[in-house]
């Protein structure tokens, strides 16, 4: 039975209490005697409240919320303890105050930062001020920490899920021939806003954007993009040059709708495709091997499966299919995975790619895309998000699969 | 008479070959002989395209693209030479092979990156492959050469400023009692984004986000936040603890309309302050020196002005009408600047703030928000975006001033 404190609806101290347990384990095996998290996604997960200021974990005892902007509200939010950052000169002092204890036998204290995402300046900056650290990328014991959904966090992208449902269902039913990608996206938005949406999908990875994916027919989805997935589609402008585009949507082509949401900082990724009409045969069967590797795939979603696997199956699938060059994008913009983790960001781990040895294991949560991509024609394919469980997976995303056809006006 | 070539809505080879000629002016001052450029907005600024890869500007002669991804949208796109950028590993190779005259008399190359975004581990990965190279930060450089913009760059800030005039309209047509602050901001987006909002406003900052601005009104518009402005608002949740929030707006209390939004990449920033019924007679007189202080900094909106003497002059407006505790933010959560550059991102140079020497010059494009935060009350304030011009400023914002009054509905 689950405790009150387990429940996954009650943000609770056990929560957060687990989540720093965690990371000080992992500090530990790499002899970091502290973190000092920095990025906005990474002191919510530790504190559970995004003000400005570092998370300071020690490998043993009590983390401090060293907060800069704004101490009221970290004070309200805080589920760690909270004290003001003070002066960022002082900040040797602020630390050895707080953490008395800390640094190794010859004096040296071992910092862990997220080198993934802090910029350069900054770093300069804390080793102007710290200047008797040992610095240590803490990137990977972030992610890998991230990695493991608890049962808290499920239940929001649960809520997320709800709320792509809805809006695919929306897209299905207000879609017309004539009408721009961009309107479409525009209503889907509105819909996702209203439920709670905070506006954009976060990501992890540098120059790397999205709102709330995308809406993409014909020759414009098939367009390829610097976005590091298998479809970015064409964009409004250069300056933007991914997503729903002005093309008027038009009969007999595929419309990719690849669409998420970002609910109390959780996000969720589901994709179907719809057609006005009727696809092409060729298109058509493209498709159905879409579905056919997501089938394959899912009988895979076991801890213990080696990522990278899936993505070598997957591919292998799409080779037997004779659509290996159209396989997750086309020609050299093609991606070289088959799915990622995802969490408070759209590009967490694992990824199902190649190298990537790492085990399937209960509690990752995983958005898995085959995609194929024709040129001048359009992207079909199909994303369902999945939980994996002690014995396998769940699915996620609750739209109902299968291609979506909507009938002609004529 | 302007020729065709320098027409602000003609993109053309004329616009970057000066933005590179100026990049390249200030790379000799500073010793440096190439620029990687990284970051996703600038490099758009180079070359016209955002896709990913380095715009490897040379202190002499022909800027090169090299392209990771996609070198197909690239050549679309691009105003400079694009090349594959091929082997991230052989790095020193390409660029020796594209720029064999590079380097100093002692054989080093001084090469400049943007430090102020770059994350710490990419920076890593391109010493190890460059490891002949003198590394130097560029961040101010490039935040200088952008900080000055050409006609055609405010042609873009005009349309947004459309844009952001219209949903001002739309907003105190929709406005009511008992609507949601997100219903009211979820409209706007829906209008932004049909205009052409590309979904979010970029920030150059480490951790800002924002998606169009806020709507914000009562007390959940003087919430403290670590949003790097004077009034945040209070967020949807924890995880994104500002913007609009589920707050239902009443009568007789200040609704604060801080948006914008991004048009072919330029964005605009335009607050007013709307009333339905009427405001208490303090707050009321606190909107009216926020009027007035606009008034003033306009006086000396001309070339030459050091642009922390605006920010010391309102200040001093603030102290005399008995207002410094609630001006830009309240207490300890105050932010110290009157106004900050725009551009591409929301927050550029110059920052009319303390420390901030710059004088005022033509081409720059600002945005200047003087408001005041009563904690548990609301904020009131106005907010323009100016160009400065050869003598004065041209104010890019065209919506009407003055307090907004909306007749209560009993």
């Amino acid at each position: 039975m689950m405790t009150n404190e387990e429940h996954p609806m009650n943000t609770n101290t056990f929560e957060h209490k687990k989540r720093i347990e965690q990371l000080q384990e992992k500090m530990k095996e790499k002899g970091i005697h502290l973190f000092l998290v920095t990025q906005n996604v990474d002191i919510y997960y530790i504190t559970g409240s995004m003000q400005t200021g570092y998370a300071a974990v020690p490998q043993e005892g009590e983390p401090i919320f060293l907060v800069k902007r704004s101490y009221e509200r970290a004070v309200t939010e805080s589920k760690i303890r909270v004290e003001r950052m003070g002066s960022f000169r002082q900040l040797e002092e602020t630390i050895a105050g707080f953490f008395p204890h800390l640094s190794s036998a010859d004096g040296k204290i071992r910092i862990a930062l997220e080198y993934d995402v802090l910029p350069v300046q900054q770093f300069e900056r804390l080793q102007a001020v710290l200047p008797q650290a040992e610095w240590a990328d803490g990137s990977v014991i972030f992610r890998e920490l991230r990695m493991i959904k608890s049962p808290f966090e499920v239940a929001r992208i649960r809520m997320a899920a709800i709320a792509a449902h809805r809006a695919l269902v929306e897209a299905a039913n207000i879609v017309r021939p004539g009408m721009m990608e961009l309107a479409l996206i525009a209503q889907i938005e509105h819909l996702f806003r209203m439920q709670g949406h905070v506006g954009m999908m976060r990501m992890r990875g540098y120059n790397q954007e999205i709102i709330t994916g995308m809406v993409a027919s014909g020759d414009a989805a098939a367009e390829p993009t610097y976005f590091d997935g298998p479809a970015g589609g064409r964009g409004l402008t250069p300056a933007a040059p991914q997503g729903a585009s002005r093309k008027v949507i038009g009969e007999n082509e595929p419309i990719l709708v690849d669409i998420g949401c970002c609910i109390d900082g959780y996000v969720i990724d589901q994709t179907r495709t719809l057609v006005i009409g009727k696809l092409d045969e060729d298109l058509e069967a493209a498709y159905d091997v879409s579905e056919q590797i997501l089938r394959e795939t899912e009988k895979n979603l076991v801890p213990g499966t080696v990522c990278e696997s899936l993505y070598a199956d997957a591919l292998q699938m799409a080779q037997d299919a004779g659509l290996s060059d159209h396989f997750m994008g086309y020609g050299e913009d093609q991606v070289k995975f088959l799915g990622h983790g995802i969490g408070m960001e759209i590009d967490e781990w694992p990824v199902l790619a190649r190298g990537f040895k790492q085990k399937l294991e209960p509690g990752m949560v995983i958005a898995i895309e085959p995609k194929f991509t024709f040129p001048g024609r359009g992207v079909v394919g199909i994303e369902n998000t999945y939980l994996i469980t002690k014995d396998g997976y769940e699915r996620l995303t609750t739209a109902p699969e299968g291609l979506i056809r909507i009938k002609s006006c004529d």
